[in-house]
């Protein structure tokens, strides 16, 4: 029961997250040391240069760029990336209605040297969420099902309440205390939790079903600023053919 | 030859990376998960409402609040954390001429549990500037000394180009390759580096002496907006008794 953000021996496991300002979102690179196979998830349009520039320095083949869900507040770098770096494939979940190279499903692997992540369906946010986790359990990519102490919103993009809770439940939830949640975005500062605490602290999933339904059907939010470039864009890898 | 920034078993040892906005400034917590003895490194005081809840939630004993030097551009929440937190001490170098229940000076330990961290002077961004070194190497936290792919400023607070060269290459860059980099601040959504990714591209620092010195004494910055108050409040803890 440690709670320590780098408490697993991950030999040859090479972990980076990013940081992009303007929409909070976190970007993550993982990569074997050994065969410099490299993924990485949720990469944004405006801190592409960074990202491809650290590839470079760190000498790694970035073979998968992942997004966990067809975003609505940032464009994806995923396409330009594509066009930057041969071989590069682009993954999706086949529910987000987006174009990619790999469509994901349920248990479906995303591989890179002899590490690899699950993909696990967490519809909510969006039908197409997916959560990625490590295969030794001991961190979780969960976009924008899960947010440290907060969850993503429900109330565009086919977003349902229900589907967020029961996903949170019955697939983050039933991951081991401590179990790194890594999430796609974060406004207060935070840069991981853990499942434990996140079960213990969340103050909205904490709640109970129908508790949750209400909160998230109050919350009166803004459309995002970036919605009606974002969600056509990211709709083919972020590469907006007009 | 690990770039992995959760590389390192450290049975027992949690770690947190915590961000302040407004400043940029990064915030560390670590603790030793059987004890719950825990310490913080460079809290701000915007956030310790959020710090101080996340040790609460967390069930840590907060024994010292320690920072890496008199800050300029952020007020510290350590004085203030001691009025909330019974038994907390502060720490800092005895070079930054600030008052603290603990001088350090090199190589004075500070244990927390089974763990501990050693400070290493670093003067250069000020006289007072330390780098605490976990036990076994893996992780630095070099305040403003080193900053991913760049360096403090060494124009005020008694700054000094060359002292802060020397203090890179003497006392940071000779530590371990992938002993992780953990700095006060970052502006480009950085959240790690190694020590051998530094050596290696770091921008300024992998210039000639001369060369540092003739960049670093051109690069025409603002003052920081919040000097004038934050180093007189943070000569005392943060806590200007005014
Ligand atoms: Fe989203
Ligand atoms: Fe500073």
């Amino acid at each position: 029961r440690s709670y320590c953000s780098r408490m697993a021996l991950h030999k040859g496991l090479l972990f980076r997250q990013l940081f992009e300002t303007e929409s909070s979102t976190y970007t993550y690179l993982l990569a074997d040391t050994e065969t410099k196979d490299a993924i990485i998830i949720d990469p944004v349009l405006e801190t592409i240069d960074r990202d491809l520039k650290l590839i470079h320095q760190l000498g790694l083949n970035l073979k998968v760029a992942v997004n966990t869900h067809c975003h609505a507040d940032h464009i994806t770098s995923t396409g330009l990336m594509k066009k930057r770096l041969v071989g590069l494939k682009s993954a999706i979940s086949k529910f987000s209605g987006a174009s990619a190279d790999i469509h994901l499903a349920e248990g479906d692997k995303i591989t890179f040297g002899k590490h690899y992540l699950t993909a696990i369906e967490t519809p909510g946010h969006t039908d197409g969420c997916m959560t990625l986790v490590s295969g030794d359990q001991s961190m979780a990519f969960t976009g924008d099902t899960l947010l440290i102490r907060g969850c993503g919103r429900t109330d565009f993009q086919q977003g349902c309440p229900k589907k967020l809770y029961n996903s949170v439940h019955q697939k983050i939830f039933t991951l081991p205390d401590q179990c790194l949640v890594y999430p796609a975005h974060d406004y207060l500062g935070w840069t991981a939790s853990t499942v434990g605490e996140e079960r213990k602290f969340n103050p909205r999933l904490t709640k109970s079903p129908e508790e949750f339904v209400n909160i998230m059907n109050n919350l009166n939010l803004k459309k995002p600023a970036k919605i009606d470039i974002s969600v056509p864009a990211n709709l083919v890898c972020g590469i907006h053919e007009v």
